[in-house]
């Protein structure tokens, strides 16, 4: 692996096309904060892949559009060259590109709403980037979801643009169990694959399978946190009595599973305290998840992976707090 | 009082167990900004009382419970010792727990829910506290806010937590007052008395009269001030043609109650300015907690302490712009 | 206009009386950014004419008490007096003025409801402004955007304000065209003229003329900017669907107007480079505006300016990253 890394570098400094493609498959590795080309490789081919299966080829390119304009746009603004060469202004782009092309139809100011967005994400990055910084933290996909939200949102007051994939606007409600559902252990392999391809917005076991693949041949440790996160979400909805088809759907755990990455390899070291920190923060994001779910039902907008930025913010601004102990340390320079 | 609190003191010093129970009775103190175990036991004989008469024994568990957790969630995540032992880390759990077995049905997993908000309100008093103080303000009690608010939202979509207190989900609508309501002086009293009481979720004139006392043995200003924002909420909320049943109720004057605690007695000298600025800011938590409880109606969650919040951090921000004059200086080091 | 400017300088240093109306006039004239008693006594102008042939007189007279109850409170709360004498603390109150007398029915309660938040802008520009300079940013319009949006929520809940020309509350929903509408030019020019006197709550062209006038006096690119805002809104907004009387009436436009003035002459110095980042910025603030309008459907409550607000943050925010650049840079003591 090291020296096919070796390899692949020198060729990349001795193209401009090939640097450029660099870029962006690494912005498409950050989606899960891998800075590594073929991480980013074997993502788009599950997004490829699930976006073939559910009959939808034009999400897969809108995200591929999304991720070329951002990097044009980056490059345009002058940005620092070290954080766009590891791909920091593409995940949101290409996010936000899957995102507009799975909840609007399609049709030609789709893809201006695609370019559009993919633009402002690059501003978005750099501004929300300056503020949490202030704190020691990172911007994670929130550049994605407050520009997804503000095109989605607005599409309701546009007649170019349908929204035929949004859920709808309806009044709060106290849940009510469809019906008993045993548990079943199928169930659960599908929750727990689904909840780690729907980080691409996905639903599609074969696409997860190729989303670990990616994660491991980058970071063992990435694969594992996001294989339990997953793991750990499922059973922690299923306890609470969430509905089952959200649970199979992986709609509960893909924002557990950043959380468990995030948490667990990219910014601690880990060890038994920082899992069980982990495992907190993972337990928590289901509750996030679940209530954002809530939150935005009257505005008939997803919450995209919102709970993920919310809680691993919050579990990460304590920091400043731990660093007397010798366990919570940040391991920089290594991802977003 | 002096001598009690120095006996009281070495006592504590001589006994883990009894340092453990101090730490824990000025956490629930804290809740109105006392770092003073006396204050504590009053305020937590106030909820017991409020809990019993009112039928719901399980509130008062539940405030204690979670402010124990969150005692020892603290101490695992090593946190400043000084802080910890002047109750800062615990405040936020009472009000979690008091709020979570208010407004959900009793059961196995509403216990599990009270542990988890009490060991994330910690979490998420390190991180805010972080936030916050760059502006030189302290976190009150939003960490209970933020916690308490995805817990209750997200149990909309957990069949196993029953929302049997919540409010309804609702479009909002101009509000029409049900009749023509005469002002009598014995629903002024009641209001007054309620709007300190509900500050712990409770309406109830024995334990407003209980908290008081709490608070006069600590701060008679702080008591005075408790009395005083009471009495101009209630009156600000009469003039502007408030729905009755709210003001004697207390639910319009509780975020006024600490408002003006917090801007009158803990953070600025006392003076004639700064008690017409904490008037001002009084009046306006009125404002605040009626357009809370609006904005929330399609939520179908209460607006618990927030308008206090934000407008106490509105009315601290400015700060810096008084000190050229001589009259609003803070008297650091005394609450959280 | 030069000497004219000396001449009332010179006036004014002679008189506290002329002190206290040059104060006033600029904190008018900063509702566009112009630092300039005479663009604040055309923008007033705008706004008389526009409230009379409206029929709705007390509009007008509702932001000028505001924004002498502003002044006053802030001389009462010793703010900076370089800042208080260039307008900065009054253009806040004048639009709360304006917004509360538009969409509250007039009485009693509606005039202390001006004075009320008239002071209650004053602190919360001081907070907000304390804050936001971390980021280098200022406060624009958001302090009348929160104080106001406090205020008319919380009329739901009292029976002495009603909000007879606020919006509905309803549940989120697909847009549908209500009809095929040629483009004309006649409704293009219209749209254009509203979304610039919209920035004052006004749908009216003689307005729009005396503001574009206002601000011609001060800054001819500001002039350009607004009208070339104006412009670029209207085209967007046609493009992508919204509805015909939205856009004729200026209510995508207005928000647009003063982003384009903002990012295009008061921060950044011109320049192709520039010209370009305001335009997309510009027509993301059309998103923004409807993304909000749908937003604030269940809350019934108008967006006001916080699309401009959203908006011009993002897109200043990321001023640091441009700094090896050499084309966008701050010029610093120039507006609020």
């Amino acid at each position: 692996m090291e020296k096919l890394s070796m390899w692949w570098e020198n060729l990349v400094a001795s193209s401009r096309i090939l640097r450029f493609a660099d870029i962006n498959l690494r912005g498409i590795g950050q989606v899960m904060f891998q800075n590594n080309p073929l991480s980013g490789a074997l993502f788009l081919a599950a997004v490829a892949w699930g976006s073939y299966v559910a009959g939808v080829p034009q999400v897969a390119l809108a995200g591929l559009i999304a991720v070329v304009v951002a990097t044009l746009t980056a490059q345009w603004l002058h940005v620092d060259q070290a954080s766009l060469n590891s791909g920091l202004y593409g995940y949101n782009a290409f996010l936000v590109g899957l995102a507009l092309a799975t909840f609007l139809a399609p049709g030609a100011l789709l893809w201006g709403y695609v370019v559009l967005g993919a633009a402002v994400s690059v501003v978005a990055m750099l501004g929300i980037a300056n503020v949490v910084k202030s704190w020691g933290l990172t911007s994670f996909t929130f550049p994605f979801v407050l520009t997804t939200w503000l095109l989605l949102l607005a599409s309701y007051g546009f007649a170019g643009l349908l929204g035929t994939a949004l859920p709808t606007g309806r009044i709060v409600a106290a849940f009510q169990p469809s019906e008993a559902t045993p548990f079943k252990m199928a169930d659960l392999v599908q929750g727990v694959l689904h909840s780690i391809s729907q980080v691409f917005l996905k639903g599609d076991g074969w696409a997860a399978l190729l989303l670990l693949a990616g994660l491991a041949v980058s970071s063992l440790a990435a694969a594992a946190f996001a294989l339990g996160g997953a793991i750990l979400a499922v059973a922690t909805a299923h306890v609470l009595g969430a509905e089952s088809e959200l649970i199979t759907g992986g709609l509960l755990g893909f924002s557990p599973v950043l959380t468990a990455i995030a948490l667990g390899t990219v910014f601690y070291r880990p060890g038994w305290r920082v899992v069980a920190y982990t495992a907190l923060g993972t337990i928590f994001t289901v509750i996030a998840q679940s209530a954002l779910n809530v939150a935005l039902t009257p505005l008939a907008i997803p919450a995209l992976t919102m709970p993920f930025v919310l809680v691993s913010w919050l579990f990460l601004l304590p920091r400043q707090g731990f660093e007397p102990a010798p366990i919570l340390r940040e391991r920089t320079g290594e991802a977003d």
